[in-house]
């Protein structure tokens, strides 16, 4: 995969995390933050924890997205819809899109344990609305907590990749397999995304209950094996 | 722990797996169908799989709810509001009501992958509306497949108990450890019922995508080992 991955929020630990992951296995990253400074700083810290070998950069988010063949969105939330809007012209129609958002009742001040209802059935569907028709877009790694994506031991946790078109299917399994542990397993349609961001509100719930950081999620009974 | 279990729905495929691993554990169990002869049928044949020593039963489901210390909740949604509110005087005080359905669309003629809305936020918080408010209630086991409870093997299984009531999740989570393999972890308050009901329509979606019939979930990164 030689394709550049663009991260929106990509400063926020769920975003630097993923880049920090992708980056030190090789793939060509471009962090996307409102702040063109912000997001080159933070591209410098992630090169200078992985070694001068790292393909990291920042730009400013619409800079991101020119550059990018992939996009994955980190951002909270509530700034998925502005952004999107304000990036309605930005798009080329051979990139694929990637959404890990979730409607954490936290973004509207409630609890980090709760979700709230979004009238599309998820955040993903929220995004597709958002998103010009023509590009591809999957829903993926919402259960994968920041502090396992900012650690260097591989993740011990399944991601449910929803889609309904097969090209962004795939081009997010791909890149959950390069995070060392990570098996991608098809979640099946991108309304699916409503489960999962929700399991996303449980896992918060068990790193409260059980005073963790890092709990996951395994599938069991399936026939493939996780990939490491 | 001595208390007689009443199944409810117990001729059901997940209400009879139930009763087959936790009669097989030495539990008391009576089965309540709305058909006390089915519900003696199903206890029969439970019976000669496991071996004289078991104690189970089939009765009406109201004499079953009659004799049991525990009461658990197996029949298909639709059905739980009718049967509940048929019920309304027959509770006693010290009883403790489990609650395992999953308002499934299949319930009203869709997918079984998807699950509808229900206006108290799950099918528990529903059935919590219908019980006396004295009668404490814990969900748990909706993701527990019923080809998994009707084998021998360990179940390679995680079980969230959901409750506002510490006595009812104590209970609850003695009985998912009476199931080999099986771990009960705390979900926290009952309206997260709503999200470990929806995990099933997603483990039912793997099934089909995978091919399987008894995808299940661990959760990883937690400080207690599985049971077995």
């Amino acid at each position: 995969m030689t394709r550049k991955i663009g991260i929106l929020g990509g400063t926020g630990p769920e975003g630097s995390g993923l880049a920090y992951r992708w980056a030190k296995a090789g793939l060509e990253i471009v962090i996307g933050s409102r702040d063109a400074v912000r997001a080159s700083e933070t591209a410098a810290q992630l090169k200078s924890k992985i070694g001068p070998s790292a393909r990291i950069e920042g730009a400013d988010n619409a800079s991101a997205v020119s550059q990018a063949q992939i996009v994955v969105l980190t951002v909270p939330f509530t700034g998925s819809a502005p952004l999107l809007k304000q990036l309605k012209n930005s798009w080329k129609s051979d990139q694929i899109v990637i959404d890990t958002t979730v409607p954490l009742a936290a973004t509207i001040g409630g609890a980090a344990t709760r979700v709230i209802g979004v009238w599309q059935g998820s955040a993903a569907e929220h995004t597709r609305e958002l998103l010009p028709r023509e590009i591809p877009l999957a829903s993926a790694l919402q259960n994968l907590g920041a502090e396992l994506l900012a650690g260097d031991a591989p993740v011990d946790c399944d991601v449910l990749v929803c889609s309904d078109d097969e090209k962004a299917k795939q081009a997010a399994t791909e890149l959950v397999e390069k995070i060392p542990g990570a098996r991608a397993l098809n979640g099946g349609k991108l309304e699916n995304a409503r489960i999962v961001e929700s399991i996303t509100a449980l896992l918060i719930g068990l790193n409260i209950r059980y005073k963790v950081h890092s709990a996951g999620i395994r599938f069991t009974g399936l026939p493939s094996r996780p990939t490491s």
